[in-house]
């Protein structure tokens, strides 16, 4: 089933490579990006352009869209040249990126006045996923809408979890953040403990790793972390973005998160204190900012 | 090695299997513990009884105690029938037990004033561990000393990790149990979360369990927590305890830790709520308090 037609909104880091998945499998992708060099670089891979997201919608079965927030994704829905403008009906519209909860539930009824319908289905994986295929991507909409178009989804990614209607997707990947954050603090603040008390830092990861405390970050980021290079993986400034996402949906359906409102401070010190490009383990320097110390080991 | 003639103070959940151990690993133990009963089963298992942890201490080479708290093992250790009575030089004291990394460094000198030698070796892995001798056991102090006994350590666990100076095997325990919280409360934080947001929570867990939020606590605790069954594992009072430990040794080495301090409140609460001998994972229980609501599949 490659024969259907898709439009591709937004090829930046991750659209661009995610859109080449969907070339490789054989699909017919319409690419559109507000800076034209994108869209050249698309139409070298054997893709389509679009001049706008409507004409990307016009010409498309499905329409994918890979973008920064809430903001830029409502701005592409619903410009005049936008996505809901070109929706003539029975057209899956399949939103890539992460944003509001809320804010999916309102385009998706949208959409749906429109007589077509929209799957909110954020992805986590980063670059290297992105780029491998390997993505994983957790769905909210309709489960028979999703069947339609697992096949495309499964050409950019490895696991494809339908977690709900309309919003849960948005709200599972707000629970991923909320934990890879609450992970990324905790092992902050126990290692600039463990330099305070003169702990072998790589000691200490050692021996923690292997038991309830074992964890991604433990295992991928904290022998990083204790040297120092807080080089990106995922930005601070995106999760800081995302565990706002978080907390304002935390507000929205009214469930309480200490823990995560106060990892988003942390975050926006982050910001604050410029290290936003810094990858979000780097956390650990807000910490080392609080202590008066640097937690490194000896080499 | 096994001529050495080990004293075991304190015969509980976790020391009376890892006693056992040790006589199945051929040495001799001469246990103690407050209640008889403990050194009754000890000695039908082929162990020896001491009247007194000063008695265990003279008549070993190597003392070793696993007892609740920093109170309970200084009070064994300087009481005039206490470990330090019994000691003559050249004896090895290790202490099992998890208690404040301060306090095992003072402790550490009164050893050193006697002529002896003193290791803190907190373990993990939990009665199964202990009763299989699969323990992870982290350890502070001198690395020789570790040598000499690392045999009869390896006969109670499976990974010996030497940490640093005295009070590192402690700051390491407590490094461990400021990681596991943080990950329970995130877990909670995030499940109570989507489940007000009306998503699927087994899908929710499915779906992140496989990234950068992956941990062990995602994998063996949420699928239970989601269902309501918080049968222990490791009691919630343990965790209490133990993130006690780490903020006052917070306190001591000055290293400011904010998510540490939010979870001690969290699983103080579970305490005053009477849920301190659920699982520690049990503290999804107080934000779903927090929230007016139930976290549960539908099943």
């Amino acid at each position: 089933m490659t024969d259907e037609t898709i439009g591709f909104v937004g090829l930046g880091i991750m659209g661009a490579p995610m859109a080449k998945n969907l070339l490789d499998a054989g699909y017919t992708v319409v690419g559109h990006n507000r800076s034209q060099e994108p869209v050249d670089e698309h139409v070298a891979a054997g893709g389509e352009a679009a001049a706008t997201p409507k004409e990307a919608a016009e010409r498309a079965d499905v329409v994918i869209m890979c973008l920064p927030d809430s903001d830029v994704v409502t701005e592409v829905m619903r410009a005049d040249d936008g996505v809901l403008a070109g929706l003539s009906g029975g057209e899956i519209v399949v939103d890539n990126s992460t944003i509001s909860p809320t804010v999916t539930e309102e385009l998706a009824e949208e959409v749906r006045e429109r007589g077509a319908n929209m799957l909110d289905a954020p992805i986590s994986g980063g670059e290297t996923g992105a780029i491998e295929g390997t993505l994983s991507i957790m769905v909210g909409g309709d489960e028979g809408v999703l069947a339609e178009v697992r096949p495309i989804l499964s050409a950019m990614g490895e696991t494809v979890t339908h977690c709900g209607g309309n919003g849960a997707g948005q709200v599972t990947k707000a629970c991923n953040q909320i934990v890879v954050a609450g992970s990324m603090v905790a092992i902050s603040e126990a290692l600039v403990f463990a330099h305070k008390a003169d702990a072998d830092l790589q000691a200490v990861v050692d021996a923690i790793s292997g038991g309830a405390a074992g964890c991604w970050a433990l295992d991928n980021r904290a022998p990083d972390m204790i040297r120092g290079d807080f080089d990106p993986g995922f930005f601070a400034s995106y999760q800081y973005k995302d565990l706002r996402i978080a907390t304002d949906a935390g507000e929205a359906y009214g469930s309480p998160m200490p823990q995560t409102e106060l990892a988003h401070e942390l975050y926006k010190a982050m910001e604050q204190t410029g290290r936003g490009m810094d990858d979000n383990s780097g956390v650990m320097q807000i910490i080392e900012d609080l202590a008066g110390t640097e937690a490194r080991v000896d080499e």
